[in-house]
Formats: C-alpha cells, sequence, structure tokens
C-alpha cells in the first residue's frame, strides 16, 4: 500500500511531466522538423512517454533553493530532449528494436523505408533508417541546446547563468557520456574474468550519473539564480543526483534481466544477447562453477541466442546471487545519498526529492 | 598569374586557417575526449586540413564591421567544428570511404576495429566504424557548442550577442542543414524527369548556404557587439555569404565530375554511384537524347557501377553542357553577392571578402 507521501510523489511526479509535455509539444518547436519523416522521428520517443525522472529532480532541486519551478522549465525540458538524443543513438549501437513498447527510431523508418523510397533492397531500408536516427539525434541535440537559451530569453535568467549551463551540458556532461557509452562497447569483448566492479560503476556513472548530476546542478543554480557552482547546498544536491543516477542505472540492468518485458518496454533477454558488462553479470560469474561460468562465457553477447540459451543464462545469474547483489548495492547508493539532503532546509520540494531517491530502485519499469 | 590581391587572400587565408588550428589543438580541448580512439575520432578531419572558408568569412565580417578578429576566433573555431561534425555523420550517411585524402571516421574505424575488439565478424567491423562514428560528430557538435559559449567567458563578449548565435546555429542553422540532407536522401530516389533547378537549388542552399549565411551574421553581430539582427550591413553581408555559398555548393559538384581525385581528396564518380540529384545532371538531362537519358537513369545511383559505367555517365554529362551551364549557374550567384559589399565601408576586410567570393568558384579543390 502507498504511503501518502508516495501519492504526493506520484502526482507530482505526474505534473511535472504533463508541464514538460506542455511545453514541448507545441507548433513552435514541432514546426522546425522538416520534412515529414524528420518531424516523426524527432518527436517519436518525445510523445511515447518515459519517465521524466531527470527533469523531476531538475525542477525540484530549483524549488528546493527557493527557486520558482517555472524559471527552471526549459532547463528541464532541455535535459529530456539531450537525454532522448542520446536514446536515439544509442539504439543504433546497440541494435535495439524496441523502446517505450514501441519502435526505436531507426528501426521504425527501416520498416516506413519503401513508403518514402519505393522498392529499394533490405540494404537499402536498413541504411535509410540508420540515417534518418543519426539525423533525428542531431536535431534533437540541436533542440536540447535551443531550449537552454530559452531560460533568458523566455524567462529571464541572467544570460551568465544560462551560458554555464550550455557549457557545462556540452562540454562535461557530452564527454563523459561518450566515454561511457564507448567503454560500454569496449567492455562488450572483455573477458569476464578481467571484470572488475569498479570499472563497471565507473562506465555506469558516465553513462547516467553525470547527467542527473548536471540535472541537479542546473535546477539547483537556477534557483540560486546565480552562478556559484561551488555552493554547499548545490554540491550536495549534485552528489546526492550522481548516486541515485547511478542506483538508477543498477535498477535497470537488474528489470533488464527480471522485468515484465510489457512494463519495461523492451525484451527480456537483449542485455544478454549485446554482451553487456552489468553487475548483474559480474557478481554472478564472481559465484558461479566452472560450468557456468562457460555457459556464460559462451552466450553472453551471442547476438542470435535462442530462447533457452537466454532463460538459462538468466536462471545461473538469478541462482548465483547476480539479481540480488545488485539490489544491494543500488540500496547502499540510495542510503549513501539520502544523508546529502541534510543539507536543504525543510519544504515540500525536500520531501519529493527524499521520495524520487527511493523510488530509483523501487520502480518496476 | 596571380594578381597581388589575390596573394595578399590567400595568405590571409592561410593565416586565419592557422589560427584557427592553434586555438583547437591544444590539450585544453583534446583532454576532454576519451577514451584514445574516441580522441582520434574527434580530431581526425580537423588535422586534415581543409578549406577553411567558414571560419575566414566569419572573421573578415567581424573585421568588416569594425570589431575585433580575435574576438570572433571562438565563434570561427565552433563553425568549423560544428561543420566537421556534419561531414562525420554525413560521411555515414553517403557511405563515403574517403575525405581529404585519408579515409573518413566511419572507414577508419572498421579498418582498425580488431585491434581494439579482437577477432571480430566484417559486420561488427562495420558497426564499429559507424558507432565510433555517430558518438565523434555527437561529441563535435557539444564541442562546437561549447566554443561558442567562449565568446563571453574568453573574449568578453556581451553573453546575450552568444546566447542569441547559439539558439541561431543550433535551431534555424541545424534544422534547415537536416532538411537539406534528408531532402538529398529522398530525391536521389527521384525520378530525373521531375528534377526542378529551384527544387535543388533550395536543397543545396539549405545544405550548405544557411551554414554560410550564419557565418556572416555572426562574423558581424560580433563586430557590432549587440544583437541587431536588421542591420543593414549585417543582413547585406548574409545575403552576400548565403549566395557565394550556394556557388560554393555548385562548384562542389563540378568537381566531384571534373576535378583531380587527388587534389579534391575523394574519388571522381562517387556522387553518380549515390544517385546525387545535382545541377550538372539536371542541365545534362534537359538536353540529353533518349538514349542518353536512358543511360543516365540506369547508372546513376548504381552503387556498384564500374569505371566504364562512370565514364559513360560523365561523358554524357560533360557533352550535354551540364558542366558549362553549373558553371555560368555559380557565376550568376557570385555577380549577385558581389554588389551587396557596397554597403560596406573600404577596408581591407573588404578586399578579403571580394576575393573571398571569386575563390568560392575558381578554386579547384
Amino acid at each position: 500500500m502507498r504511503s501518502s507521501n508516495q501519492d504526493t510523489f506520484f502526482s507530482e511526479l505526474d505534473q511535472s511531466a504533463k508541464m514538460l509535455e506542455e511545453y514541448l509539444l507545441t507548433n513552435l518547436y514541432l514546426d522546425r522538423f522538416k520534412p515529414e519523416d524528420m518531424r516523426k522521428a524527432v518527436t517519436l520517443y518525445v510523445r511515447s512517454g518515459g519517465k521524466r525522472l531527470r527533469p523531476a529532480i531538475l525542477l525540484w532541486s530549483c524549488g528546493a533553493l527557493g527557486g520558482d519551478v517555472e524559471t527552471a522549465l526549459p532547463a528541464a525540458a532541455a535535459v529530456e530532449i539531450f537525454h532522448t538524443w542520446t536514446l536515439v543513438h544509442d539504439d543504433i549501437i546497440d541494435r535495439d528494436d524496441k523502446r517505450r513498447g514501441g519502435h526505436t527510431v531507426h528501426e521504425y523508418f527501416r520498416r516506413h523505408a519503401s513508403e518514402r523510397l519505393g522498392a529499394i533492397s533490405s540494404d537499402e531500408q536498413n541504411h535509410y533508417g540508420i540515417s534518418v536516427a543519426i539525423l533525428a539525434g542531431d536535431v534533437q541535440h540541436g533542440w536540447g541546446v535551443s531550449l537552454m537559451t530559452e531560460l533568458s530569453s523566455r524567462k529571464g535568467l541572467d544570460p551568465a547563468v544560462t551560458l554555464h549551463l550550455i557549457n557545462r551540458l556540452d562540454d562535461e556532461v557530452l564527454n563523459m557520456l561518450v566515454e561511457g557509452e564507448v567503454l560500454d562497447i569496449q567492455f562488450s569483448q572483455l573477458p569476464l574474468s578481467q571484470l572488475k566492479l569498479k570499472t563497471i560503476e565507473d562506465m555506469l556513472w558516465k553513462k547516467t550519473g553525470v547527467l542527473y548530476r548536471f540535472c541537479a546542478a542546473a535546477g539547483s543554480l537556477i534557483g540560486l539564480g546565480r552562478v556559484e557552482p561551488d555552493h554547499p547546498t548545490v554540491t550536495a544536491l549534485e552528489e546526492f543526483s550522481s548516486l541515485c543516477g547511478v542506483a538508477f542505472q543498477l535498477q535497470d540492468d537488474l528489470l533488464g534481466i527480471t522485468g515484465d518485458p510489457i512494463t519495461i518496454g523492451k525484451p527480456v533477454g537483449s542485455d544478454i544477447r549485446e554482451g553487456k558488462r552489468t553487475t548483474v553479470v559480474y557478481y554472478a560469474y564472481q559465484e558461479a562453477d566452472r560450468w557456468e561460468k562457460e555457459r556464460i562465457e559462451e552466450i553472453l553477447g551471442r547476438s542470435n541466442a535462442n530462447e533457452a540459451e537466454l532463460n538459462e543464462v538468466i536462471s545461473i545469474l538469478k541462482r548465483r546471487g547476480g539479481i540480488e547483489k545488485t539490489q544491494e548495492r543500488a540500496r547502499y547508493h540510495i542510503e549513501n545519498a539520502l544523508p546529502l539532503l541534510d543539507e536543504l532546509p525543510p519544504s515540500r520540494y525536500l520531501e519529493l526529492l527524499n521520495a524520487w531517491a527511493d523510488f530509483m530502485i523501487a520502480r518496476e519499469w
């Protein structure tokens, strides 16, 4: 049963998602994206929901520092769109064909290529899908930057704060994020016996934690209204969000194995086929016997692994404690994150940030 | 024989390219790009030269309005890097394997995939090359934005001007550029009999003219030091640069047929294999007889067309006036562009802008 705190959290999360969608899905933006395929491609994931946890931490960090949440809205929209372009490009790289219950952008346009280009070979269809998805991600990247500039042009924020945030997003955040993604690709070829927890979490932090940290920084600096990145409340919120971001990613990796494919919107086992080096695999591999180790090594990363093979690996991962230990690890990060909120004065935003942290690992989608 | 004006132009172009490379190739930036493959990928085209015509028009527009060229340097660097990421992504989309005499980014990393990932299939090598190139372009996009912010943080420009320029680059310019690229892809399937000069030039303007226009706008607004986009000198320089940009692209399409492959850095005929709807094809097709039309239709866009077939199309394009008429058209745009400079007071920058316009269509590389 939900507590009333949780009820408030879910209704506030819902409301911030609605504000966001209202801000984003207007013709002011949509008319920019041409031709028709591009408009469809750019908005595909924006319309298909998502948890909107990044905008929420950004808006609530702003509120927790006494700022007007309305002022931070363009930045909340910007990080959501920034996150979206990384998904569109990552989906090409990870060769995923499902996202949020629908097709990924490249898969969608592969399937619809012939409507646009006539009778073309399957190779050409593939290439059209990838081409549209590359460009759609590029357009979203630009959209994100353009949204950031609206902090000043539409909300009157000091341009120096806006420039500071744009620079951090497109330098620090972007570079770490891409580094994390490249490491993820390269790790998928690394012998399992060489995996270390620290290496995996460092990669996860770059892939996920860095953008969460930015959301807290952006929200709290907008709340402050000036460029003061070393302000103790700002740095506490950054560290809080950063730890929660790593826990979020651990939970994601868990759900990729134990989750309900309908709820999470993609098939269970795709991480196994891609050979992802998750902590679930790491922990289970440590405890596995020789035969199990061999089976994991054989099947992990085999793109055409069948159901029976996937289930075999999944049952080893479960049996050998990969799930439980990953859960414990995620909880450990949240427990380290929560005391950082002591820095903040009491407010309804503080309550929401507490509930937000709990949700990062309680969620089943 | 070169006139002394031309000598000055070439030495000044050279000097602006040097300033640019000095600004860009420092560890301040290079240390951001990790891991090693990413650093290599991000800097591959930056190190391989290029004509640097965009930074030149930006810097000289600033000078022509009485501004300090040094102040505009971060923007000149930004547009060069912005242009570079579009090349990296376009090269994937166009399946080009050569650029500036070396391999394209995705081709380079396809060839070097095994060094990083061990013995993998040719499909996997291909995918690694494309993945690295997608991410490298993304990083460059962010680098470009981050460089723009340095107009204020390193050069003291009013943050309002910087934000105005960032927004125009990542909204207006980027969206038109991508629209042009998608149209280019979609046109490659369009029956030649339906091609119109206006449609082709509209696509070229979006693919090339828009960024040239932005360079002039950025340089002149930095020169002015305030947000006044309707200032008559600013709009005159924009229109000038825009027309020159279309002429530049017409010249590019010419050189793709008549140019020396060593000088232009890519094989002659790749545009034909890709089925590009250039004005060279358009004009020649208008004048071709039935048999020639059929041959163009058969061979254009055939990715495995052999040397003899390419030469056959090239000789039809030449024989039927495609080259000459495209040359005339490019000259027509430059002739329309030059009088726009009458708006400017006399200065050495005005001389350089004149020579720059001439070079756009005189160049053989």
